[in-house]
């Protein structure tokens, strides 16, 4: 598991020419960043008498900042694996038509495959954007900073993992999943701007 | 150092109510990112025949980006260590006069300081998205969704940056000091912002 290891290593790999980790990859870590903001947000209000009144909805931020961190690891590591799955596709014979068409068939189907993990990486994201505004909102004013950078980081990374889904569009010949996915973005994208400009707002405001 | 232990220590650490690291060694570490992005599309260049009209440019590249890294990396710890000077600044006695002004006087120095780190990694970030509309336009285009990806973190981080800048001018007493600093931050911003638009924009026309 590459967040188990150093992160040098995974920041050298990265920068290598090595076919994974890549550009989806990176993403879930950049918006695992952020996740681990909120919950940084979260654990300065627990237990803080000033935030008496909202300690059960910091509670909750808690455990989710840490469930949709700890998914977003995962993804670090899931966008590598179906890479390989897709890199070895289309690695597959074509000197006949029947192995033409076999190698076709495998990597359409690695393709929508490699296709739902960025796909789950945007998901991801909303959902630190969604926890950094009631970070930004009921957390310690203290840190409010940090809930603007989660709302940030989720946002560009959102952005990030899309561009990461068109790739694999531009593969998929099934036009009616195309404009399924490629809308289901477009409106996350669109829910993850409004709420990082909120929060942003928020926290410029909170800081004077 | 953080970026030399596993990835995950340094996830947990920031999500814990940890006084370091904050928001703005989070900052680093993500564009950090950004800038392995661009070795990636060099690395991805290198050596290859179609690209061989610009092999020059993309071993500066490489080279940049590279030192852009490290730097952002160091920055990653810097930002820890200004912030425990600043912490134990303000945990100084101030029971007489001479106490207060003693304080007063090491936590506006180490509040100086303590800004010229976040202010830094704007800086660097900026460097990223100089060098991610590099990649973009000369870079293999088979990865071109990496340099989009970097122009997106680089320009965030420095949007994350910033507001680590912010906090700390909110401490300091030097008007000139502040203007001057939030000024050249604003500048920044905005060039960041017009390269992240142009280099996106250039990633999805290659993308088709």
């Amino acid at each position: 598991m590459y967040v188990k290891g150093p992160m040098v290593d995974y920041l050298d790999r990265l920068a290598s020419g090595a076919p994974e980790p890549g550009g989806g990859s990176a993403s879930a870590l950049a918006a695992a960043v952020g996740a681990a903001l909120v919950g940084m947000v979260a654990n300065l209000t627990v237990g803080k008498e000033k935030y008496s009144g909202v300690q059960d909805r910091i509670e909750e931020l808690l455990a989710d900042s840490e469930r949709v961190r700890a998914r977003l690891q995962e993804l670090v590591q899931e966008d590598t694996e179906v890479y390989a799955v897709l890199a070895k596709a289309f690695k597959m014979p074509r000197g006949t038509e029947e192995e033409k068409q076999k190698r076709d068939e495998a990597v359409q189907a690695a393709c929508k495959e490699a296709t739902m993990v960025p796909y789950a990486i945007v998901e991801q994201c909303l959902e630190v954007a969604k926890l950094s505004e009631v970070a930004a909102e009921i957390g310690n004013v203290n840190a409010v900073s940090d809930a603007g950078v989660a709302a940030l980081l989720a946002e560009a990374c959102a952005q990030c993992a899309a561009l990461n889904v068109k790739i694999n569009l531009g593969t998929i010949k099934d036009g009616a999943f195309n404009e399924e996915k490629w809308t289901g973005v477009q409106d996350i994208l669109a829910r993850a701007l409004e709420l990082k400009d909120r929060v942003v707002r928020v926290t410029y405001e909170k800081l004077g």
